[in-house]
C-alpha cells in the first residue's frame, strides 16, 4: 500500500490526480493538500472510503508547511511517505511581454522556492518511505530548447520559474539518487484546467493518468530527467524526454 | 563612440570589463555601477581620462535603479545607451547540498529579478542607442545538460538562478530581436575573482577580454544564444554555444 502527498489539490491537475488515486486499490493513503478545501475536493474525499485525507497547506508559508508535516507524520503512525508530488503552481498572464512582466517575484516564490520548502520539509518522511519518489510537475514552457514551440504563450514569469524549478529538480536528483530516490520533472501536457484554460489540448484526466503512469514506471535511473507524457498520434506528447 | 553601462563594477569581472573599456579609443562613455565605489574602481575611473563615470546602483532597489536611469539619461544628453551588461550577481556557498540550501530567495532576487528590474528600466535608453546590445553574464553552472560537469560546485541556489536568468534572457531576446536588439547570455569562464575563488581556471582579465570580443562580434542573429568563451587548447572554453 502506497502513500502519496500532493500539493495544490483544490482544482486542476492536483484534483484529478487525487481522484484517480482515490480509486486505486494499491493506494493506501493520499494526503491531498491545498490552502483550503473546495467542494469538489470534499466530494472526492467523501467518496474515497477513507483513502484521501485533506491536509491544509500553504506552500508559501513555513509554519503551514511545518504543521502539515506534523499532521502527516502523526497520521502515518511511524511509517514513511512513499511519494511526494509537487503540483501546486501559478501561471499569471503577462500579455505585454517579458520586458514588462510584473509577476516574476510572486511566480518564483510559488513555483520554485515553495517546491524547495515543501520537498525539504517532507524529506525525512520520504527517506523512511518504501518508494522514495519525488516528482515535480513542471512544463514544457520551461524548455529553452523548445522556446519557439511556446513563443505565443504569454507567460514569461511562468517560463522562467519552470526553467528554475527544472534545475532545482536536477540538483535534488543528483543529491538524492545515490540514496535510492527517484526525483524527476514531468510536463503534464496543456490541460483544460483553470490554469491551462478552455483552449488547451487535453482533458485534465488524460494528463493526470499519464503523470501517474510515468510515476509508476519511474526508477532511480530516471532521476534528473524531464519527462513528456504520451498521447497516441501526437508529435508533441511523444512520451520521451524533453530537452532543457 | 560607444556607450556602456555595467552592473557590479566594484570588483571581479565588472571591474575588469571597466578597466578594459577604459583603455579603448572606440569607447565613449562607460557607466560603471555598483552599490558603492571601491578604491580599485576609483583608481580605474581616475585614470580613464573622463571616460568612466561611477553611478551608484543597488540592483535590488527600485528607487536606486530609477535614480541611476535619471543620472545616466542626464549625462547622455539626449543620446541613447548602446550596451547594457548585466554583470552583478551573487554566489553563496551551500556545502550541504540542494536539499539544505538556504540562499535561494536571496540569490533569485539578485541574479534574476534584479536583471529584469535593471534591463527593463534601461530599455528606453537602449532603444535610442545605436547598438541595442543587452548582455547577461550567466554561467555554465546554469546548464542542466552539463550538470555533471559542475556536479562538485557547491552552489545549488546559484545554479538555479542561472538557469532562470538564461530563460529570462531567452524571453527578452525573442521579444527584442525583431526591434533590432542583440540580447544573449555569456558564461565568462571560471575566473579567479572573489566570486570564483583562487582555485579557478582563468585570470579575470582573460574572461573579460573574451566577453568583450563576443559582445563586439554579436549581431541580432545571436539573440537568445548562450555563448561560451574561447581559450586556445581548452575543451571547456570552446567558443561555441553552451547547451541549456
Amino acid at each position: 500500500m502506497t502513500s502519496y502527498l500532493i500539493t495544490g489539490c483544490s482544482r486542476g491537475l492536483g484534483l484529478e490526480l487525487t481522484k484517480l488515486l482515490a480509486g486505486l486499490s494499491s493506494v493506501g493513503t493520499v494526503f491531498a493538500t491545498a490552502r483550503s478545501k473546495t467542494p469538489t475536493l470534499d466530494s472526492v474525499i467523501n467518496s474515497s472510503n477513507g483513502r484521501v485525507h485533506f491536509v491544509p497547506l500553504d506552500v508559501t508559508n513555513d509554519k503551514s508547511v511545518s504543521s502539515a508535516v506534523s499532521a502527516v507524520t502523526s497520521r502515518l503512525e511511524g511509517a514513511g511517505l512513499d511519494v511526494l508530488i509537487n503540483n501546486a503552481g501559478i501561471q499569471i498572464l503577462e500579455p505585454n511581454g517579458a520586458t514588462k512582466m510584473h509577476a516574476l517575484e510572486e511566480t518564483l516564490e510559488v513555483n520554485v522556492i515553495a517546491v524547495h520548502r515543501v520537498s525539504s520539509a517532507f524529506l525525512p518522511l520520504l527517506e523512511k518511505g518504501k518508494l522514495k519518489k519525488l516528482l515535480v510537475v513542471t512544463s514544457e514552457l520551461g524548455s529553452m530548447t523548445n522556446k519557439d514551440y511556446s513563443a505565443l504563450a504569454p507567460f514569461p514569469s511562468y517560463k522562467i520559474s519552470k526553467a528554475a524549478v527544472n534545475m532545482l529538480t536536477v540538483q535534488y536528483a543528483m543529491e538524492l539518487k545515490p540514496k535510492g530516490f527517484t526525483v524527476f520533472c514531468v510536463s503534464p501536457g496543456w490541460l483544460k484546467t483553470d490554469l491551462g484554460g478552455p483552449a488547451a489540448d487535453l482533458e485534465p484526466a488524460v494528463g493526470a493518468k499519464e503523470v501517474l503512469r510515468i510515476l509508476d514506471n519511474a526508477t532511480p535511473e530516471d532521476s534528473g530527467k524531464f519527462k513528456q507524457i504520451y498521447v497516441e498520434g501526437s508529435k508533441v506528447y511523444h512520451g520521451g524526454e524533453i530537452e532543457w
